[in-house]
């Protein structure tokens, strides 16, 4: 890439799962409309076909009325090729297919453990741990060998384990993960400003949150709009919501019931223990002791939240993959709008295009003095000329310590005996999950289900 | 006190919770065989008679044969009395009564919560705590104003949570807690260099381990017997006694149903974890989660250890007291025998009269580098002339991690909360103890009902 | 204050040295040309006169062109007035007059020692410590009663031990130090791009840096402008004008012979640790070995920077007083233009008005993990809405780690013995400062004679 | 080796400096009288004469009266052979001969600077450090390869560079460095005792300390005998003997001019910094700035202690090679005597024979917070079966910090350096040692000359 005239040319971007139908697409988006960069994206997939599909959908892209920069798109038949040389590299993938996920969410439901997600946490996070563990090794390994300075970001759960991976095997990587659930959090204060306080139109980005946690486990300990401090804000909204929840008008149309989320979940932590629990509810229950908000099906309606099934989003890949064929073949007109993603615009901090304060995913250097040094937290970082730092974020309050480090220690066990081969490790971790409320030997039967279940993509570990 | 003539003399000791029958005889019986230092010992007890009665016993043992030392006893009315320009002050108190107890251990079981001992951990460690916290407080208070350089020897449990609040009330005292649990599993060590090696009459003193964790669910992380390492010889016993268990034919005599313990849950935490869990069957079991080996009464019969019920606990006090009138009258001849406990030779050490390296409760000062700073742990430390000094024990080895880190902040969240009369802030910890495997509300209801049925004890916190 | 209409109104700022004839001016002008915030400046001066000048001079700010928003001005007669409620504290004073100052830098003289500014380090900079310290207490001690909400920005030197004093005397404090001498390294590395590289209009602030260090020796780690490591350039530049130094034209019209400068001591110890040092040479040279460049004034000519005598400063003083008389009578207009302090910048960031990030003097949180906790070090910082965290710097580099630690070290003892008005401990850091390539003897010989000198504002220590 | 009977045998030993007339034979004779334990030792000395004649030497001890155990001795060819297999290795060597030694103490007089020592700080410890890192690399990478099990006891100087080096080459080593410094300090203590407590007969190991520090720059913040808190009796010592220093009787017969030591650094040490200093004058004083205790002879003098020139040694080595001929001839007959050496004692911890808590030189890793990680630092540690553990010792006093941190970070990084060949990196070191009162370019000359006059010795580097 080179700098000039106020303007970066010939970036390159690695795109591995560029094949994708959704982010792939929000990302071009994202690109098209920020005028001081372009370059090249190298879409990777192993579905070579799907990222042909994209190359011609964002080469299309630069036509598009609105669209301020012109990127090239390239699918490229070997992940080295997408690598080689690359100035940033965006990791987007699906591990296995949605039968593993079925599986994955599924199955635990025969000993009454119900997940919500099932990508993160829980018996589902860790069987998606084991099959994205290898893979993030020879993304890591072929980075250090084709782009070793390279500023990489994750966008793949289970997010934790996948940025601890990269970094395990390549140390000095420039690795970090993103995630928009705490921006969920910060419109739900600001929500919570126009409901309490009557203040109107305030942007998300001027929430300004300190973060401490482990992803989709993450909490604030502090949220402030100018010279308001929101935590009593939203104690009151709090108490306002508690038993009905809080539901916003728009949501309401864009949601459905595998959805749906009334903020009780975040609102029950909230009111408990005094910091602001800032992920979707469907993520937070899914770090909890089992019996607190997914015992059963009952419990979950209880707290206004639902559980995801996969054959959902097995009908809604279908309806992608119709969308994707009808940009392909022009039928649907692609349209540049942003989508509230922070990844283009940490790019340009790292080009020094501008200084950006966000949270991310990365290993704790003491940001996070009482989490172990090395574990993956999640805190805010500054983003400047190709640097990723650290903000001091403060110890995990006491009252949420023993919910925390727990799942955080979780997840690095996982990662050391996945990288082991060490599937005896990794069911130690699997069996003190909180959700796992269930004996050590029910536990061992789900276990070896589970691993059965998802076999095919689990060959290296036998 | 002085020191001369390779002696030491006019030795001030303070007993909280002199009027003991058990313990406090014990520490006499150890003090009388102990050659180099002799003094006063002042009894101070919430049932004066009771103390006065030891005063009796007490002085009693100078005329016995085999005593090697002339130590004076002393009841005493008030805490500061006994206090007052103390050299060493030993807290060994019961808080509350059985029927306390009573509410703590059985009260839980109507949610199908058991506990084995029901001291520590678990819902009734907690509400022992309550009890617990606010007596601690006070003794801390007079230890500063009557004897602020005085070395304090705790007994009590639940051990983490009062010498926790020992530190808090007054950071510059000069306490430790003690228990024998360790020295148990030495044992164990010790039968399985026997039953697996045929190496005989190893001292228990003799096994050299590295200890990490929390009281009641401590960890080896390293067992040494000269140039024999453990580990290897623990893994073969391990799995010859997997299944049925390793009960020694002496424990058998002395052994009732209440406190059987056949080492399997020992055993399994090993065989899964690498590390060699240390503390009873029964202790170990409150800090796992709730569906591991309390889940109900046959789970506990499986892993082959017991409930030890309160009514046992009564009719046991009965016998102690019948003893004690025994010992009291004369009718009892009080019997001379080292009672394997380390209270005094830990003096010897502080008074300069030999080195001595065991494990002890102590905060964490960098001794464990991923456990909170401050935190009350159980390492080795080591006791030398007026200094007590952590060894360094290392990281919480990961794979417990996750076990450990959770119990440890509840345990801090619990004396922060309790010094503070926060009772919410207890029930948050309450909540996500391992053993509570049921919902928030149900909890709720079980704390709410646990507090009222202790409530004489309780009044500091309404 | 309020914040309504994207503006704030009504915010309270207490200037702590509000006669100043200079800083004070410079801070009025940053005020006056930001739109978006307005309220009233107190003037709190132990120069009642000079701050009621200032007074007049501020309020007529808002009648000049370019103004962009009033703000009031007002002189009051005792600090807890200025403090009352303040929103913001500006910290500016001169402790003691320049004859204290003349004793502090040219006292040592007679043993051969010279310091080119004697405000920071050295023997100069320890005795200004000793009047310092009690200011600063009794100011710590009024914020805390009068406005310990406030923000507080110190830019009195010595400044890592006023702000330590801060810090120690109240620890809730929200203060922090503010010194543009990394500003003047950032403005060389744009000199270095365009000498170089031939790169031009390079802005100070797109040179992104991390820094380590303690003010007035603070280092570069790295240093980036858009996609070039400034490293090598700056090798080459140094290899270049390591001989004859560098002096930029336009600097020279402004500087006269007391603040010459030609970057050769940075030049040298870039060239020697690998790290750019990154404070004007005459502060540099304070802190390394005495005998390196400060040995005598041929080796501070070979060096090609200069000793500042007191009496330039009590002269330019004067002229100072000229021009104060001026504004005052309104013989001199007022201009507005920037002065490139970040102050203004730091309070809009603080009130929510754009995060801002930028290197201060705080406590050390873990940002430097080889240097010690708590010690106040210089490090980037993020400012945000109503909170500073400090931003991982990383370890001091091991090459320099040995010049850093023992003044940091240093620092931190004669603030704790100044507050403990212990002298003998002040003297000895005093004995020693890298400065004082003396005997001890002669070192307390020295000492006693600066304290006598300036006994007058060291009453509180006898 | 085996252990059975409470006695070891065939314990391998390899002795790496095996040549060596003095050490070696104070080792021999501890291990004679040491009834526990038994095995063979292997000689290895560049000069394979030499351990010849140690070998026969050696292997006579067994037949002379007193000799409790039965040691066999073996002079080796290589180091490989005496490594191969061994349980312990002991390294005590010279770096060059008495000849490169001259060059280190001497060299630096022509710039006025002059060494007490010349082994471990100053210009002469580092040139010393550059010859003698290398060798710790080939022996470090040796032990990796033919005994990466053993316990490895170094002797040599400059001790901290020395195990630092063998730390950063093969990280799993089990390597300490002992040192008899403290010793000598402990001693003193005991003269301050009987001479202003009038307590006589107290035992060196019976004054229990708490070191801080690096070797031969070792403090101790506590002292304690029995109930007596040492501090203020060596206040009251110090102040009687600090104008005319403390020598004592036992001591003039057999120091020599050259030895000689009243005391006065470490007094004056004591009296200005609170703790106490804890190595022998001529140590202390070299790490300390220069210009206060080694600013001339006439100051040498005045401190009451003495340059060791290397005339001398060479003078003494005659004498022993003259001894070594005797012994080995049977001329002269070897004597079993106590050395007061540890070594053996160590030894027979680590078999678990007996726990040991004394000081050792090994890295830190946290028991002196506030120096860095990984640093190798001097503090008690624990030795028990097959482990040493650091003690925690606390963090550096405020007011030695400043001393100390800087010579940590010195020799930290002339270590790095040297493994990487740096000599300018080294250099920098160099210049900014403590006893460098010249500028940057004398320092220069200076290293340049003395890296030359010992050229033979460090080929490695160019």
């Amino acid at each position: 890439m080179k700098y000039g005239n106020n303007k970066y040319e010939d970036i390159k971007i690695a795109y591995i799962g560029g094949g994708s139908r959704g982010w792939a697409w929000g990302f071009m988006s994202d690109l098209a409309v920020c005028e001081d960069m372009c370059g090249t994206v190298y879409l990777y997939d192993i579905d070579l076909e799907a990222a042909k599909k994209n190359e011609k959908i964002g080469n299309g892209i630069k036509d598009i009325e609105g669209c301020k920069s012109q990127w090239k798109y390239k699918a490229v038949e070997t992940e080295k090729e997408a690598l080689e040389g690359a100035d940033f590299v965006i990791i987007s993938i699906l591990p296995g297919t949605f039968d593993e996920m079925e599986s994955d969410v599924h199955t635990p439901e025969k000993y009454n453990i119900y997940q919500s997600v099932g990508d993160t946490a829980g018996p589902g996070g860790i069987l998606r741990a084991l099959r994205t563990i290898p893979m993030f090794e020879e993304i890591a390994e072929n980075i250090k060998k084709c782009c070793p300075d390279a500023w990489v970001i994750n966008y793949t759960n289970p997010m934790t384990m996948c940025v601890k991976t990269l970094y395990k095997v390549f140390p000095e990587i420039k690795a970090f993960g993103c995630c928009h659930e705490v921006f969920g959090t910060q419109k739900l204060l600001v929500n919570a400003l126009e409901d309490i306080k009557g203040i109107k139109d305030v942007k998300r980005e001027d929430i300004k949150v300190n973060v401490v946690g482990v992803n989709h486990f993450t909490w604030l300990t502090k949220a402030q709009y100018k010279d308001i401090d929101i935590f009593p804000v939203y104690r009151e909204f709090a108490e306002k919501y508690k038993d009905n929840g809080f539901v916003k008008k728009s949501d309401e149309n864009w949601m459905n019931k595998y959805f749906s989320c009334s903020e009780k979940v975040k609102i029950d932590l909230f009111l408990r223990y005094g910091s602001i629990a800032a992920a979707g509810d469907r993520h937070l229950a899914e770090f909890c002791p089992g019996d607190w908000y997914l015992k059963d099906k009952e419990t979950v309606e209880k707290w206004g939240f639902a559980l995801t099934p996969v054959s959902w989003r097995k009908g809604d890949l279908e309806k992608r993959l119709e969308r994707s064929e009808k940009l392909y073949s022009g039928e649907e007109k692609f349209e540049l709008k942003e989508t509230g993603e922070e990844g283009v615009q940490q790019i340009r901090a790292l080009l020094g295009l501008g200084d950006l304060v966000t949270n991310v995913n990365i290993p704790n250097y003491g940001q996070i003095p009482n989490l172990p040094i090395g574990a993956v937290v999640e805190t805010n970082a500054c983003f400047r000329a190709n640097s990723l730092n650290p903000v001091f974020a403060g110890n995990i309050p006491q009252a949420i310590y023993p919910l925390i480090s727990r799942v955080c220690g979780e997840q690095e066990q996982v990662v050391d005996c996945a990288l082991n081969r060490d599937l005896d490790g990794v069911f130690n971790a699997f069996a003190a999950d909180p959700n796992m409320c269930i004996s050590v030997s029910d536990a061992r039967k789900l276990f070896d289900e589970m691993v059965d279940n998802t076999k095919e993509y689990l060959k290296m570990y036998f």
